[in-house]
Protein backbone atom coordinates (compact mmCIF):
# COMPACT_ATOMS: atom_id res chain seq x y z
CA UNK A 1 0.00 0.00 0.00
CA UNK A 2 1.08 3.44 -0.66
CA UNK A 3 1.73 5.54 2.22
CA UNK A 4 -0.33 8.46 0.03
CA UNK A 5 -3.37 6.19 0.77
CA UNK A 6 -3.17 6.66 4.35
CA UNK A 7 -2.57 11.15 4.24
CA UNK A 8 -5.57 13.05 5.12
CA UNK A 9 -4.91 16.07 3.53
CA UNK A 10 -6.77 18.77 4.77
CA UNK A 11 -9.85 21.06 3.62
CA UNK A 12 -7.58 23.12 1.53
CA UNK A 13 -5.80 20.06 0.22
CA UNK A 14 -2.98 20.68 3.02
CA UNK A 15 -0.90 18.78 5.30
CA UNK A 16 1.55 20.31 8.08
CA UNK A 17 5.12 18.93 7.81
CA UNK A 18 7.49 19.27 10.82
CA UNK A 19 11.15 19.40 10.14
CA UNK A 20 13.32 17.92 12.23
CA UNK A 21 17.39 18.47 11.86
CA UNK A 22 18.35 14.59 11.42
CA UNK A 23 21.85 15.12 13.26
CA UNK A 24 20.28 17.38 15.90
CA UNK A 25 17.34 16.34 16.76
CA UNK A 26 16.25 20.62 16.68
CA UNK A 27 12.83 20.95 15.51
CA UNK A 28 13.69 24.21 12.53
CA UNK A 29 10.20 24.59 11.06
CA UNK A 30 6.99 23.61 10.67
CA UNK A 31 5.21 24.37 7.11
CA UNK A 32 2.19 23.45 4.89
CA UNK A 33 2.70 20.64 1.72
CA UNK A 34 -0.31 19.83 -0.76
CA UNK A 35 -0.21 17.19 -2.35
CA UNK A 36 2.07 18.33 -5.51
CA UNK A 37 4.73 19.79 -2.94
CA UNK A 38 5.11 16.17 -1.41
CA UNK A 39 5.59 14.55 -4.71
CA UNK A 40 8.18 16.83 -5.60
CA UNK A 41 10.02 16.93 -2.23
CA UNK A 42 10.31 13.27 -2.47
CA UNK A 43 11.34 13.19 -6.36
CA UNK A 44 14.05 16.07 -5.64
CA UNK A 45 15.10 15.16 -1.95
CA UNK A 46 14.64 19.21 -1.33
CA UNK A 47 11.52 19.97 0.73
CA UNK A 48 8.83 22.06 -1.22
CA UNK A 49 5.66 23.51 0.45
CA UNK A 50 3.07 25.46 -0.38
CA UNK A 51 2.40 28.61 0.85
CA UNK A 52 -0.73 30.14 2.65
CA UNK A 53 -0.20 33.25 2.49
CA UNK A 54 1.26 33.78 -0.92
CA UNK A 55 -0.47 30.85 -2.40
CA UNK A 56 2.66 29.95 -4.06
CA UNK A 57 4.41 26.39 -4.56
CA UNK A 58 8.04 26.98 -3.12
CA UNK A 59 11.33 25.10 -2.77
CA UNK A 60 12.77 25.96 0.68
CA UNK A 61 16.18 27.86 0.04
CA UNK A 62 15.16 29.32 -3.46
CA UNK A 63 15.86 32.56 -2.72
CA UNK A 64 18.21 32.14 0.48
CA UNK A 65 20.29 29.10 -0.67
CA UNK A 66 19.45 27.28 2.93
CA UNK A 67 18.25 24.18 1.44
CA UNK A 68 16.86 21.09 3.07
CA UNK A 69 18.41 17.54 1.96
CA UNK A 70 15.51 15.05 2.93
CA UNK A 71 16.65 12.24 4.83
CA UNK A 72 13.44 10.35 6.15
CA UNK A 73 9.58 11.00 6.02
CA UNK A 74 7.35 9.68 8.86
CA UNK A 75 3.40 10.39 9.18
CA UNK A 76 1.87 9.79 12.15
CA UNK A 77 -1.25 7.82 13.36
CA UNK A 78 -4.20 10.02 12.06
CA UNK A 79 -2.36 10.87 8.91
CA UNK A 80 -2.54 14.25 8.98
CA UNK A 81 0.62 14.87 10.02
CA UNK A 82 4.19 14.63 8.62
CA UNK A 83 8.01 14.44 10.04
CA UNK A 84 10.62 15.12 7.76
CA UNK A 85 14.22 14.69 8.42
CA UNK A 86 16.97 16.49 7.15
CA UNK A 87 20.07 18.22 6.71
CA UNK A 88 19.64 21.66 6.94
CA UNK A 89 22.57 24.42 4.97
CA UNK A 90 22.48 27.57 6.55
CA UNK A 91 19.90 29.49 8.92
CA UNK A 92 16.12 27.48 8.50
CA UNK A 93 14.43 30.77 9.32
CA UNK A 94 14.02 33.45 7.31
CA UNK A 95 14.81 35.72 10.35
CA UNK A 96 18.50 33.92 10.13
CA UNK A 97 18.43 31.91 13.39
CA UNK A 98 19.26 28.16 12.79
CA UNK A 99 15.51 27.20 14.03
CA UNK A 100 12.74 29.12 13.33
CA UNK A 101 11.61 28.22 17.60
CA UNK A 102 13.88 30.80 18.57
CA UNK A 103 11.60 32.52 20.97
CA UNK A 104 10.73 30.35 24.70
CA UNK A 105 7.87 31.21 27.32
CA UNK A 106 9.57 32.39 30.21
CA UNK A 107 7.78 32.26 33.79
CA UNK A 108 4.80 34.73 34.04
CA UNK A 109 4.32 34.87 30.15
CA UNK A 110 7.25 37.03 28.88
CA UNK A 111 9.86 35.73 26.29
CA UNK A 112 13.25 35.57 25.31
CA UNK A 113 15.56 34.69 22.42
CA UNK A 114 17.18 31.54 23.15
CA UNK A 115 19.82 31.59 20.63
CA UNK A 116 22.30 33.51 18.06
CA UNK A 117 21.09 34.90 14.85
CA UNK A 118 23.90 33.37 12.42
CA UNK A 119 22.23 36.18 9.73
CA UNK A 120 20.67 39.01 9.31
CA UNK A 121 17.70 38.73 6.58
CA UNK A 122 19.57 41.59 5.03
CA UNK A 123 22.37 38.94 4.73
CA UNK A 124 20.19 36.11 3.40
CA UNK A 125 18.26 38.21 1.50
CA UNK A 126 20.28 41.13 0.54
CA UNK A 127 18.80 45.08 1.27
CA UNK A 128 15.33 45.34 -0.41
CA UNK B 1 5.58 41.82 26.72
CA UNK B 2 3.41 38.99 26.73
CA UNK B 3 4.51 35.92 24.47
CA UNK B 4 0.48 35.74 23.74
CA UNK B 5 0.68 39.02 22.07
CA UNK B 6 2.52 37.20 19.29
CA UNK B 7 0.70 34.45 18.61
CA UNK B 8 -1.48 33.89 15.64
CA UNK B 9 -4.55 31.29 16.19
CA UNK B 10 -6.24 30.52 13.25
CA UNK B 11 -9.88 30.88 12.24
CA UNK B 12 -10.91 28.48 14.06
CA UNK B 13 -9.19 30.35 17.14
CA UNK B 14 -6.33 27.29 17.17
CA UNK B 15 -2.57 27.33 17.11
CA UNK B 16 -1.31 23.43 16.21
CA UNK B 17 1.11 22.67 18.99
CA UNK B 18 4.56 20.05 18.22
CA UNK B 19 5.33 18.16 21.54
CA UNK B 20 8.80 17.36 21.60
CA UNK B 21 10.37 14.57 24.24
CA UNK B 22 13.01 16.75 25.87
CA UNK B 23 15.36 13.78 26.87
CA UNK B 24 15.84 12.39 23.65
CA UNK B 25 14.20 15.08 21.06
CA UNK B 26 12.13 12.78 19.95
CA UNK B 27 8.90 14.27 17.73
CA UNK B 28 5.86 12.83 19.44
CA UNK B 29 3.15 14.27 18.89
CA UNK B 30 1.48 17.02 16.72
CA UNK B 31 -2.15 18.64 18.32
CA UNK B 32 -4.14 21.65 18.71
CA UNK B 33 -4.62 24.24 21.40
CA UNK B 34 -7.03 27.46 21.48
CA UNK B 35 -6.37 29.58 24.32
CA UNK B 36 -7.96 28.43 26.86
CA UNK B 37 -6.36 24.90 26.27
CA UNK B 38 -2.66 26.76 26.03
CA UNK B 39 -3.52 28.51 29.47
CA UNK B 40 -4.53 25.79 31.64
CA UNK B 41 -1.53 23.84 29.74
CA UNK B 42 0.64 27.06 31.05
CA UNK B 43 -1.16 26.96 34.59
CA UNK B 44 -0.63 23.29 35.11
CA UNK B 45 2.12 21.93 33.14
CA UNK B 46 0.76 19.43 32.05
CA UNK B 47 -0.32 19.45 28.14
CA UNK B 48 -3.93 20.57 27.44
CA UNK B 49 -5.57 20.10 23.83
CA UNK B 50 -8.47 21.14 21.90
CA UNK B 51 -9.85 18.25 19.63
CA UNK B 52 -11.36 19.14 16.52
CA UNK B 53 -13.29 15.96 15.79
CA UNK B 54 -14.53 15.64 19.13
CA UNK B 55 -15.06 19.57 19.40
CA UNK B 56 -13.64 19.03 23.52
CA UNK B 57 -11.04 20.23 25.56
CA UNK B 58 -9.33 17.20 27.10
CA UNK B 59 -5.78 16.96 28.90
CA UNK B 60 -2.79 14.37 27.49
CA UNK B 61 -3.36 11.48 29.53
CA UNK B 62 -6.78 11.95 30.68
CA UNK B 63 -7.82 8.23 29.64
CA UNK B 64 -4.91 6.46 29.45
CA UNK B 65 -2.62 7.73 32.12
CA UNK B 66 0.11 8.92 29.79
CA UNK B 67 0.62 12.77 30.81
CA UNK B 68 3.38 15.36 29.59
CA UNK B 69 4.48 17.02 31.77
CA UNK B 70 5.67 20.62 30.22
CA UNK B 71 9.23 21.22 30.20
CA UNK B 72 9.25 24.05 28.31
CA UNK B 73 7.16 26.42 25.22
CA UNK B 74 8.87 27.74 22.23
CA UNK B 75 6.84 29.63 19.52
CA UNK B 76 7.97 30.08 15.83
CA UNK B 77 8.87 33.19 13.76
CA UNK B 78 5.55 33.61 12.28
CA UNK B 79 3.58 33.13 16.25
CA UNK B 80 1.45 30.38 14.54
CA UNK B 81 3.57 27.32 15.65
CA UNK B 82 4.39 26.04 19.21
CA UNK B 83 7.17 23.75 19.90
CA UNK B 84 6.32 22.34 23.72
CA UNK B 85 9.09 19.83 24.94
CA UNK B 86 7.98 17.29 28.24
CA UNK B 87 8.58 14.48 29.98
CA UNK B 88 6.15 12.14 28.51
CA UNK B 89 5.34 9.09 30.60
CA UNK B 90 4.71 6.14 28.34
CA UNK B 91 3.16 5.82 25.10
CA UNK B 92 2.48 9.15 23.85
CA UNK B 93 0.41 7.52 21.00
CA UNK B 94 -3.15 6.33 21.44
CA UNK B 95 -2.22 3.21 19.23
CA UNK B 96 0.26 2.24 21.92
CA UNK B 97 3.95 3.69 20.46
CA UNK B 98 5.86 6.02 22.20
CA UNK B 99 5.68 8.53 19.28
CA UNK B 100 2.88 9.17 16.56
CA UNK B 101 5.24 9.00 13.95
CA UNK B 102 6.02 5.35 13.85
CA UNK B 103 5.66 5.13 10.28
CA UNK B 104 8.20 5.81 7.99
CA UNK B 105 7.94 6.52 3.68
CA UNK B 106 10.26 3.61 1.87
CA UNK B 107 11.69 4.04 -1.73
CA UNK B 108 8.92 3.32 -3.69
CA UNK B 109 6.31 4.60 -1.53
CA UNK B 110 5.81 1.95 0.68
CA UNK B 111 5.85 2.77 4.65
CA UNK B 112 7.39 0.08 7.66
CA UNK B 113 6.92 0.77 11.03
CA UNK B 114 10.27 1.86 12.94
CA UNK B 115 9.63 1.30 16.48
CA UNK B 116 8.44 -1.76 18.32
CA UNK B 117 4.48 -0.90 20.07
CA UNK B 118 4.41 -0.81 23.84
CA UNK B 119 1.24 -1.81 24.62
CA UNK B 120 -2.04 -2.48 22.70
CA UNK B 121 -4.77 0.02 22.50
CA UNK B 122 -7.09 -2.38 24.66
CA UNK B 123 -4.00 -2.52 27.37
CA UNK B 124 -3.93 1.07 27.24
CA UNK B 125 -7.68 2.21 27.16
CA UNK B 126 -9.16 -1.61 28.18
CA UNK B 127 -11.53 -3.40 26.02
CA UNK B 128 -14.33 -1.88 24.77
Amino acid sequence: MSFYDKLKFDLNGLIPAIIQEQGTGRVLMMAWMNRASLEKTIETRKTHFWSRSRQKFWMKGESSGHTQQVRGIAFDCDGDTLLIQVEQIGAACHEGYKSCFFRSVEDGGEFRITEAQLETPEEIYGKK
